[in-house]
């Protein structure tokens, strides 16, 4: 079998300045065509560090990503580093000069530097990889059987030579075998619950058939795993199991595929054919943003307002001033006439409103930071909850955004 | 010098189904207190790759810190494999049970079964840190003078172990150096320019500090990273090389700290004692939830209009439904006429108005995918500005939102 470690190199990543997401993504990619990644190394701009890592990695493994290191400034070493490890020579590559000269003189519409120029130099014993993205090159490198590539550790470049050149040449050059995964999200039971209803199934499966258990949000992701020379088959024995344990948790079940929350009411209310706008006050428009970053999701999602003062409670969805004064902005009364404003206003055939503290300040005794009011509901009816969160502003926000959603995707469930 | 490496473990992660960000801030704390983090590795929930990643790790640094795996469930096999490792044998931990039945009790308020039971059990050769936020306990062992910490994966439970415990516990155990940065943002000049700009300071620094460049969303920030034995006379160093580099980037400055584009914004604002709103379309809300969340935001951020449907930008905005017509929702017109609207309903002094497509459907000839129309400004002057970004739509909602927000604070900072 043939498997993967991914290198990423920047002091950032070991600073805490910056969050790896290069490495989930490529991972996921190689998952996809049958490539299993082994391990994950982050290491600094350091020489010693960085031919440490490509020593071991390439001791245990097949293929090697490495990403980061290829701009054009002091820092940034990894390029050299790489011809002298793999015994070559600097030469300017053509295309990728024509590629960096086309960039500045159409999209970036300035002169080009020397600095720029010699981005176009790769070592003479790689194959390149061109940047249709930015400016500098990718490389692919051989060693004793086993197979480099250093990518731009800027996303969209990395990822654009991955989809578009490196998995047609993996999937080419290895006969792979096929890993699949299948995951579904449970609410309303924890963990230890969830292991002890499961027991008797966990000593169904395979050898070759995980179980893996992924809490967060107050939600339990369960991921069946599996991998075979024989995609067909490992396909029905998965989609067997995993219908085994979708009946097993079907008082809990929230989705059948690993989809974000708001994909999920999406989808619900696409196939409905209704639509939805939030009224937000804490979440200042986390929600909002949420259901919109789904592709489509102007079919069903109208708007929303974002009513983080007061005034605005007021004058854009109609909450008396005296009920804000008497219940206090955090309160049942205020977030229901909040979610009633909103489908007055929008006409739309849901609302969710939220209204809460998130601190770090603003708590009282009596409603402590993390004290959030929900209401969901549509014109005949409106529901509301209490929630207390206890966590940081920022993940008290997303606490809300999410809990607020499946409490609106429970209602529209119910209702039909 | 005392150094660390960080070892997360768990499938999830080699599978790219999470994104691992508790690498990077448990590396921002060691960095605070004068350890340096040289490696961070992910690991599979697999026995011989634990094994092998505590031998590598444990061979090169001091401090060995392990996430993940200490859940209740069969996937979870840190635990038993950490007492193997170490030479321990099982043993109930009294006060952490103690801490379980109270979460179950309390907080839960169901019945704890056996095995959250078992979740007190630790190896008899570790010293507990006690979890007041989840059901797993933190664990220190000590071996051939290596230092290791095994943490639970959910970032606040680990979060409030590090913050209470261990930072505590490592600054007493050694004599630590002091780790300085100082981060400054540029914008509107490409990363090769500057490099060209700073040859001869660069050549000015000492070895113990080091300049990075670090590019993202059309900024480039630039770091000064330092290390000494005496905190004074580094801090005065770079506070020194930071002012010759802030002079030398001075017509590009934009922050003169790693301050996300939304605080510098509402730091202006809140010097200035003036409000924002946002009247979104395309961008769904994201600019109202980054600027809200920042903490005491309330102070200079009223609310937003969230108007991705047509009809809600009539009806909410004032947009007349004919220029939409004729000019079509992103256009110039259409986005100063939101921007106005928003002024007029939310009386804050500033407003920002954005439209444009996001992708992946959308576009046309005339007005890609990417097309975006900006505005603000204030009831005297609006100003706009077409961009086009040629991302995915994640990338194209954060580019719309950073741009958006980035004129916000030119405008502001031009007129005061």
């Amino acid at each position: 079998m043939i498997n993967a470690s991914i290198i990423t190199i920047g002091d950032e990543l070991l600073i805490g300045q910056v969050i790896d997401t290069n490495s989930a993504w490529i991972a996921q990619q190689l998952n996809s065509i049958g490539i299993p990644v082994l391990r994950r190394v982050a290491v600094g701009d350091n020489r010693e560090d960085i031919i440490q890592a490509l020593n071991q990695e390439s001791a245990s493994v097949d293929v090697i990503f490495i990403t980061g290191g290829l701009g054009p400034t002091a820092d940034d070493i990894t390029k050299p580093l790489l011809c002298e490890y793999f015994g070559g020579k600097m030469m300017l590559h053509e295309p990728s000069l024509q590629l960096i000269t086309h960039r500045f003189e159409q999209i970036f519409k300035r002169p080009m530097t020397e600095r720029n120029r010699k981005q176009a130099e790769v070592p003479d014993c790689c194959q390149v990889i061109l940047n249709h993205n930015g400016t500098a090159p990718g490389m692919q490198f051989k060693k004793a059987g086993k197979l480099f590539f250093s990518l731009p550790g800027v996303p969209f470049e990395m990822m654009a030579m991955v989809e578009n050149d490196i998995i047609s040449l993996l999937s080419n050059q290895f006969n792979l075998p096929a890993i699949l995964h299948r995951t579904l999200i449970t609410h309303g039971i924890g963990e230890s619950n969830l292991a002890d209803l499961l027991v008797a199934f966990e000593t169904t499966l395979p050898a070759h058939i995980k179980l893996a258990y992924l809490p967060n949000h107050g939600m339990v992701r369960l991921r069946l795993s599996g991998t075979s020379i024989n995609e067909q088959i490992l396909c029905d024995e998965i989609d067997f199991l995993f219908r085994q344990l979708s009946d097993l948790v079907a008082p809990y079940l929230v989705a059948s595929s690993d989809a974000p929350t708001e994909k999920i009411l999406g989808d619900l209310l696409l196939k409905n054919q209704q639509t939805i706008g939030t009224a937000e006050s804490c979440s200042g428009g986390y929600i909002a943003h949420l259901i919109s970053s789904i592709p489509g999701a102007s079919a069903y999602y109208k708007g929303s307002i974002i009513s983080y003062d007061n005034t605005m409670k007021t004058a854009q969805l109609g909450v008396p001033a005296p009920m804000i004064e008497a219940a206090g902005a955090v309160s049942e009364a205020v977030v229901k006439k909040m979610a009633e404003g909103l489908l007055d206003r929008l006409q739309t055939d849901y609302a969710i409103a939220v209204s809460g503290i998130m601190g770090p300040g603003g708590g009282t005794d009596e409603k402590p930071v993390g004290t959030v009011w929900v209401a969901v509901g549509d014109k005949n009816e409106i529901i509301t909850k209490r929630f207390h969160f206890r966590f940081n502003r920022q993940r008290n926000i997303q606490q809300t955004a999410i809990n607020a959603m499946l409490l609106m995707r429970n209602y529209i469930t119910s209702k039909n």
